[in-house]
C-alpha cells in the first residue's frame, strides 16, 4: 500500500479543514497501515503518522508497518493512561484533530477531552469512504476467498442428506482451511427444515438434514484479511410446489438484482429491484432483511443495501445481493452472490451454480 | 435466569438515582435476557422491560425471552430511525435514563440527544458489575468448556512434531466441536519456534513444528455462550538449558499466582505475585502483558488482572492466570489456567497437566 492510502485520507482531511485524524477503529487501522493487533490507535498528521499500541504488539507493529511500506513511528503504552498520554502528545501540535465519532465511545471521548489540549472534532466515515472502494489487490483476495468457498461447497453439497447442520458446517470450514483460507469468513450458517431455515441467522445445531427439507447454507472464506460471502438454498429430494415456487421467485429477484447493479445507482433502488419482485408475488412480508451489504476487511461494511440507505454505488464497491423469504412451517430460501460494482454493471465473484435447488452431483476431479 | 438478573440491575439503578437503563451492549443484553441476535437494545425500567431489534430477530427475541423467563415486550424497528423512535418512546416516561457510556459511541449519543426528551446520564459498568460474578450454571458451562479443550489438547499434543501450526489449530478446533463445543472460544493460537512463539498473539501459519522448538498452544472452547481459556507450552525433544530454565520460571510464577488467588485480593497484587518472580530472575522485560483477565460470555472481560487495575477479586469471578516470557531468537513460554475465585482461594477449571514441557503420551482410552 506504501502510504498511498494515507495520502487519500490526508486529502479528505484537508477538505474537511482538519489538521489530523485520530483513528481508533482497528479495521481502519489495518487498512491504513497493515497492523493487525487488537490494541492500537493511529494519528495521521499532515507530515507524520504514528501508531500507539500496548506491549504485546510493539514488535509486530514495527514489522507490519515496514511490510506495508508505511512510514510511521511506533509508541508503546504499558497502561491505558500511558497510551492516552502518548495520544495527547501526538495531537498537541495540531489545532483541530478529527476523531472517529462512530467508533469512539462516549466515555473514551470524555476522558480525552479532560487531558487533550487540542480541539477534538467529530469526524464521520473518513477512512471508510476510501476503504469501501477496493483496489485490484483487494478484489483478487476476495475472488480467491470466493473460489475457496465455491470449491468447499461443491464438495460438501452432494452429501448433505443425513448429516447434521453442525457436521456440514465443520466439513465446510475444515475444507476451506485446507484450501488455503485463514478460516471461515463468519460463523457458517447451515439451517435445515421448516423451523431452523425460517431463521435468517440460524446457528448450526444437531438437526439432521432430511428428505423434504429446504437447507440454507451461507458460507464464506477469509483470505489475507478479506471476506467472501455466499448463500445457496437446496431442497433435499423433489421440491414441493411451494418450495419450487419460492425458490424460483427468490432466484428471479436475486438475478434481477445482480443484473441491475451499476455505478451511480442508489442502494435503495437496488433493494427495490429485488423487493419489488418478491412483493409483487405476495411474499413481501416474508423478506425480513435488507438486500445486501458491503464486504471487505469486514463481513458487513459500507455500503448497506436496503430501503433506508442513501448511498450511491461506486466503481470498486463490493456488495452482496441476497434476497430471501422465511416463514416458520415452511422454512426459508435465500440466494446470495458477491459482486464488484463496475461502470456499466458488475463482476460476480461467487460461482456456485444456482439454477436449481436440487442437490448437485459430486464434482468430477 | 427468570428475571433475577434484571432485579439485580434494578437495585443498582435505584442506588444510582436512575429511573431506567438503556442497554446497548449485546453481551449485557444476552446476559440479561437470553437474546443472542446481533441487533438489539433493551430498556430496563422500574416496572417493565422492553427489547427493540430489527426484522431478522423479532421471532427469535420473543422465543429467547420466553425461554429465559424474562417478561419483556419486543418491538421491531424496520429502519435505524424506527428503532430510535421506539427507544425514545420507551425512555419518555422516565426522568433520567442511564446509557452505557463505555459502549455507546459519541455519534450514537449525539443522535439520541437530538430526539430524546429524557435526560440521558452516562452510566459505567452497571450490568458488568453484576455479570462478572458467575452463578453455578455459568460456572458449570465454563467447566464443560474447559474439559472439552483439555480433552482435545490431550489427543492432539502427543502428535505435534511434523505438523504445521495451522494443522494443529484445525485438529483442535474440529475435535472441540465433535466433543460438543459450539466452536473455539477464540482464534486458537499455535506458535512454534524462535520467531513465531515470541509473539504472544501469533496466528497459526504453515510453519512446521520441529525438534528443538518451543510451541505455545492457547486454546479454549465455547459452550452455551461461555468461554474457556488455557495455554500450555511444549518443547519438542529434549529442552535446552534455557528452555528448561524459562519453563520452570514461568511455571513457578503461574503456580504462585494460582496459589495466591482469593476473594478480597486486588488484581494488582495478583499481577505482582507472578511478575515479581519473573522480574526477580531477570526476565521482567520479557513478560510483556498482564497476568490475566476475566472470562465469561466474553473471552476478555472484567476483572482485568494487571499492574494498572484497581479491581478487587470477588467470589464468583472467573479469571485467567497466565504469565509468559517472549524474546525473538528464543521463542516464548506461557502457562495459563482458568480459575473461579472462592472465599479462601480458587477452583481451577482447566486440568491439562503442566508439570513438564515435554510432549505427553497419547491418552489411553
Amino acid at each position: 500500500m506504501s502510504g498511498a492510502r494515507i495520502d487519500r485520507v490526508r486529502a479528505r482531511l484537508a477538505a474537511l479543514g482538519v489538521d489530523a485524524l485520530l483513528v481508533s477503529d482497528l479495521t481502519n487501522i489495518r487498512w491504513l497501515t497493515g497492523f493487525t493487533g487488537s490494541n492500537g490507535w493511529v494519528v495521521v498528521g499532515r507530515d507524520a503518522v504514528a501508531l500507539v499500541t500496548d506491549g504485546r504488539y510493539g514488535d509486530q507493529a514495527a514489522k507490519q508497518l515496514a511490510a506495508s511500506g508505511v512510514e510511521a513511528s511506533v509508541l508503546v503504552g504499558a497502561t491505558g493512561a500511558e497510551t492516552q498520554a502518548h495520544l495527547a502528545t501526538l495531537c498537541a501540535p495540531h489545532d483541530r484533530v478529527g476523531f472517529e465519532a462512530e467508533h469512539v465511545t462516549y466515555a473514551q471521548h470524555s476522558r480525552w477531552v479532560e487531558v487533550f489540549d487540542t480541539e477534538l472534532w467529530p469526524a464521520h466515515g473518513v477512512v471508510e469512504a476510501e476503504r469501501r472502494v477496493k483496489d485490484s489487490v483487494e478484489i483478487e483476495l476476495m475472488a480467491r476467498a470466493c473460489a475457496i468457498a465455491d470449491q468447499a461447497l461443491a464438495e460438501v453439497a452432494p452429501h448433505l442428506e443425513g448429516l447434521t447442520e453442525a457436521q456440514v458446517r465443520n466439513r465446510l470450514e475444515l475444507r476451506m482451511r485446507e484450501l488455503g483460507a485463514t478460516g471461515p469468513s463468519y460463523d457458517t450458517i447451515v439451517a435445515t427444515g421448516p423451523v431452523n431455515a425460517a431463521l435468517p441467522h440460524h446457528r448450526p445445531t444437531d438437526t439432521v438434514i432430511e428428505a423434504g427439507h429446504t437447507v440454507i447454507i451461507d458460507v464464506g472464506a477469509l483470505v489475507g484479511g478479506y471476506h467472501s460471502d455466499m448463500t445457496r438454498t437446496f431442497v433435499v429430494g423433489d421440491p414441493t410446489p411451494l418450495q419450487a415456487e419460492l425458490y424460483e421467485l427468490v432466484l428471479a429477484a436475486q438475478q434481477a438484482g445482480v443484473a441491475a447493479v451499476r455505478a451511480g445507482m442508489s442502494v435503495k433502488e437496488l433493494d427495490g429491484v429485488c423487493r419489488g419482485i418478491i412483493t409483487e408475488h405476495g411474499y413481501g412480508d416474508w423478506f425480513t432483511h435488507g438486500t445486501g451489504h458491503g464486504v471487505g476487511l469486514l463481513i458487513h461494511e459500507d455500503p448497506f443495501v436496503n430501503r433506508a440507505g442513501d448511498a450511491i454505488l461506486q466503481v470498486g464497491d463490493v456488495v452482496t445481493v441476497e434476497p430471501g423469504v422465511y416463514r416458520e412451517g415452511f422454512g426459508g430460501v435465500r440466494v446470495e452472490d458477491l459482486v464488484v460494482v463496475t461502470e456499466h454493471g458488475c463482476r460476480v465473484l461467487t460461482a456456485t451454480p444456482k439454477d436449481s435447488p436440487c442437490l448437485p452431483s459430486p464434482p468430477t476431479t
